[in-house]
């Protein structure tokens, strides 16, 4: 074991410090300042920082010294291997040390903590107080000054440097919207195509989502196609699963010939960017038997004694349409090339944000390396981990990483559990790298909660994802249209449109009024925009949940517009979808700030505007009733502001700001 | 700033994988395995992390992989650069792994941890599910045939080795009597001698300390000594401050010609290990005006523009008799060396214990230097560290190595206070490396509570002293005869034993019975020896602080004396020292753990013994009442254990446990 090279040497003790050859080397003294407890951090700087453009970036830590000498801080930040810059941390009332840095411009940042000795600061404190004190101060006032006459930084350290990563502001808060391109909404049943999709933009646009996301759109694998309802045989006219990539006409860069060509896909991009929204495609890195990779490179795939290539299996669980890559292969730098030549392939058609599929089945070294070549070619590339896994592997593929990561908000039901999930991933270390994108249901997910297939079990879990989230989505036409009909004894869709078509019926459908609505709040309100200061307040009835978000602070010389505002939002829901509810809500008012700076009305006299349903209350003090009637108001979204109508934004007074206005 | 040195290059992306150099170099595949938050851990492996001969530390981490593989997880574990150990984590509930490691054998541990994917195992699990589900296994055992064939660890990965130091049993649990050796007790007037000291100790033996503390044994300049009462003049028969250090007789390896010899100092070594005992002397590196030193090495201190050495101070404080030592100065090697010798010296006599004074005005890093040498050369030297500083500075002495520490624990009077502070010091990182040694009293310190002059004030300060701290320790002679005059103004003695000699008259003092029954009590209660499970429960009365301790689980093999319990031990105080105090304790059960493995009676039944007021109760459940009266029993000690009788220890029954007993 001593022999073992993956046990570095523990450091030195005493840092390193020997006297003995620093006589010889006529080494100056160690500096007399320490810096610890750097943040944010990660893995102490194994994993970087995420933040969006646009951010201010508190940079804090732990600065002393021996004696009583006049300290000073400051942060050195960087973009990329620009110039650094400086800024000056102040001394908060709780020892720490911090400033503030604006995060300009996507890509990797670095930051560090320089410490020091003020020597003639030092002097002059000393010199305030014997004044004061009527004692001599010739002496000192002679150090003073020759302390001045060379000026130097004493005892000057530094921290090694820290990475943040830098994101686009999508990468913080979106909204997204899941369809199959193949099937219809139009009433006809047929094998639709992208064209067709571009035809489905606008009614997504007017919901006000931010991006479209279909599942794989490439050639569907024939051998062992998987029939209606995951029916392990496919009968001659089942379009298979989506996910089981590659037959004839391609693998991963091409596209199903019954859904269009790669021109269709570049026009799907534009017209998604002429409605304000853009295009998420699915990223699958596994293959159907039929891909081309089998037959050109075998040597990506797990080879069975047999000499068959083995098919991706979860025993006793069998997938029998896919193949699996082997990343242990001796192969394994083309084959991660191969895969990035992949995405690389959608990128050149204008597609900038991806969601991944099953991450967790694929090694984190793989991803680390892949998400950062991506984004050293472009720094906006999104990617979204669709990892339903143990909590360290779904924290640690954030970390390599992954912009954004579905959670398992779906199986969060009580608000104990709301509370206790959210706060894990909002809350410590896991904020600073994991985006949270919360969907309520997914064509893989149908919860018992939505199966009993009522209006108010659906208003609010879209209401929770979407507050909840900075970033949520939905499985669109099944959650609109209320779809709740599961495969006996699972957790899936029946009718599962991961294999097969399906026509949604066309017009209006049962909760586009609250999908509209509660995208037009998201986008108002500055708060639901980001996570961070995500806060529960108690109730005292356990079937009602209640939490609040506050706006961060504007970035220097941002003004807020017209049609945003900076007012803390608190949500509070019901999650009995039967009967009513009624209880007392407890708010921790710190928490929620005080809104308006500009003098304005107490916490003894506050409005607090719903902005989901319409209603507006008047509300007093911390310890306010609320009574939720599932068929009614099962859930409030209320903008908080001071009675007196002045608020932290323009905003103009808008009275009628619920459901359908 | 590109250019600064201090600046480390952030670590490259990707962990530094780089498929285009590994093709080329044949390199495997990059491991598979996460390993994450190891613990314990201080500033990420920066410092060692502290404990004691024979404790059973608990080593955990995070470690996951990708996919579905049985992973496998070892600790390494050396002492110094002796062989490695291992053993093997399990996985925990909660999803992290763990493993105990026992440590045996003073000095620097190291450990790290290994994970790994286990082929064999996953085939063996892969193929079980199989056969359960019906499923042909053929393919898979041929594949798990081959893997048991070339047995290896596959996608081996470790972490970096971290430190433990590991130090003395008297590091982590230890009483301290300080006391001054030129002044007596036995009703003379005069300047004592530590042949004098020799004649005190079978009384501090009796009290049941386990450290005699005293101030500095050595000669005393003359130059601006200071006067009785901290006067800046001293009169011809005054003896000055012993802090000021150093006269023509020799300076900080020379013992007062009034007090001794060098000889006498061992010969109380030896008094002291004879009572089972042992000596601390104080490390106060800081010269009065007529140490050798400033003749010898002008370059040590602080030259003055007009030439003249400077004196200590915090402006506007002076501290003419002081000459601080400049630890900027070039010779600064030379300076360190000389004082280790001074350490060296002293531990030549047989002295292995150091109380140091004001280290916060000296450098970390001369500091880190200095006790890793000591430890180098015996690794059961302790150094009780003297800072009253603000809180980063305390933590980071204790960090760079100090073993023990004073803490304010004097300034906190009230129930939340109390438990506020010791949280903070107890819980989180700094329960792996600070050590607090709480002092109700010093020569430096005399809290108005105890200014009071009333007896409840002191057994309250006592007992609160000497169970929240595992280290604690008493300015002995003031404490015993309630002395509680102070310097009008200040938190000061009158007539402070500092500046004069006293006569401290003989015989029992009023506390000399409750001071030999705590200490009695902390030598039978394992649970009062350490301080990790320090848990503060909740009382309806706040006037009332409550909390308790449980013993850790004993090593492998070690049996429990007939003299010594495992039984948690609860603390009830009152702070109010006038008037009588009621209130119900609610107790978290949880926190105290069930007493008995052996079937015993359950928690709706157990018996609470105080062990320092003598009284037996019988308590049930965890609400219960109590009554604190100043004038009678105004704190509790109490035993907690089943009513039946049994208990964890082979303790016989002792009905008379109280003051006095």
């Amino acid at each position: 074991m001593s022999a073992d090279p993956a046990i570095a040497p523990a450091g030195t003790a005493a840092g390193g410090v020997d006297p003995v050859h620093a006589a010889a080397e006529h080494l100056p003294a160690p500096s007399r300042v320490a810096i610890t407890d750097v943040r944010p951090v990660v893995d102490a700087g194994r994993f970087p920082v995420k933040r969006v453009e646009g951010d201010v970036m508190v940079v804090s830590a732990v600065v002393c010294a021996d004696g009583h000498d006049e300290l000073r801080a400051q942060v050195l930040h960087r973009r990329g291997d620009r110039a650094w810059h400086t800024a000056e941390m102040q001394r908060r009332p709780d020892g720490r040390w911090e400033t503030e840095v604006a995060l300009t411009g996507l890509g990797r940042h670095q930051y560090a903590v320089e410490a020091w000795v003020d020597e003639v600061a030092t002097w002059d404190r000393t010199i305030a107080r014997k004044r004061a004190a009527g004692q001599d101060v010739a002496l000192d006032e002679a150090s003073r000054d020759e302390a001045a006459a060379r000026p130097r930084r004493q005892h000057l350290v530094a921290t090694p440097a820290l990475d943040v990563v830098v994101e686009r502001t999508l990468a913080g808060c979106s909204s997204w919207y899941e369809f199959f391109p193949r099937s219809t909404v139009d009433g006809t049943h047929r094998h639709a195509t992208l064209r067709d999709a571009i035809d489905r933009l606008d009614q997504v646009a007017a919901m006000g989502f931010d991006v479209v996301y279909l599942p794989p759109i490439h050639p569907i694998g024939h051998t062992f196609r998987k029939g209606r309802d995951n029916t392990t045989v496919a009968s001659a006219d089942d379009v298979g699963s989506p996910w089981a990539i590659g037959d004839e006409h391609g693998g991963h860069d091409a596209v199903h010939p019954q859904l269009g060509t790669r021109e269709d896909v570049r026009a799907l991009v534009r017209a998604c960017r002429e409605r304000g929204m853009e295009l998420a495609l699915d990223v699958a890195f596994q293959c159907s038997h039929d891909h081309p990779w089998v037959r050109e490179h075998p040597e990506w795939f797990h080879v069975r004694a047999d000499g068959s290539i083995a098919h991706a299996e979860n025993p006793p669980k069998r997938y029998d349409d896919i193949v699996p890559l082997n990343f242990d292969t001796d192969d394994w730098p083309a084959l991660w090339q191969a895969l990035a030549n992949v995405v690389r392939s959608w990128r050149a058609l204008g597609v900038r944000t991806f969601r991944v599929d099953n991450p967790h089945t694929k090694p984190f070294a793989f991803w680390e390396w892949l998400i950062a070549e991506m984004h050293r070619e472009d720094p906006g590339v999104v990617f979204l981990a669709e990892a339903f896994a143990p909590p360290p592997v779904m924290l640690h593929l954030a970390k390599v990483g992954f912009t954004q990561s579905y959670t398992h908000f779906p199986w969060q039901h009580a608000p104990w559990q709301l509370e206790q999930y959210m706060r894990h991933l909002v809350t410590g270390e896991a904020a600073e790298y994991f985006r949270s994108n919360a969907w309520p249901q997914t064509p893989d997910i149908l919860t018992e909660e939505l199966q009993q297939g009522i209006r108010p079990a659906f208003v609010c879990r879209l209401v929770l994802a979407a507050t909840l989230g900075a970033s949520y989505g939905i499985y669109g036409p099944a959650f609109e249209t209320m779809a709740h009909e599961a495969r006996p004894g699972a957790e899936e869709y029946a009718h599962n449109e991961k294999y097969e078509l399906r026509s949604w019926p066309p017009g209006e459908h049962a909760l586009t009024s609250e999908i509209t609505t509660i995208n037009r709040i998201r986008r108002q309100m500055r708060a639901l925009q980001h996570d961070r200061s995500l806060h529960f307040h108690r109730c005292d009835n356990d079937r009602i949940v209640a939490f609040s978000k506050t706006a961060p602070r504007r970035t220097h010389g941002s003004d807020p517009t017209g049609d945003t505002s900076d007012d803390p939002v608190l949500v509070i829901a019901t999650t009995d979808h039967w009967s009513t509810q009624a209880g007392t809500v407890h708010l921790d008012l710190d928490a929620l700030g005080v809104p308006g700076a500009s003098g304005a009305g107490t916490w003894d006299d506050y409005e607090a505007i719903d902005l989901f349903g319409g209603e507006r209350y008047r509300w007093s003090g911390a310890h306010n009733l609320v009574i939720l009637d599932p068929n009614h108001h099962p859930v409030h979204v209320l903008r908080l502001r001071p009675a007196n109508g002045r608020t932290t934004s323009s905003t103009t007074d808008r009275t009628n700001e619920g459901v359908g206005a």
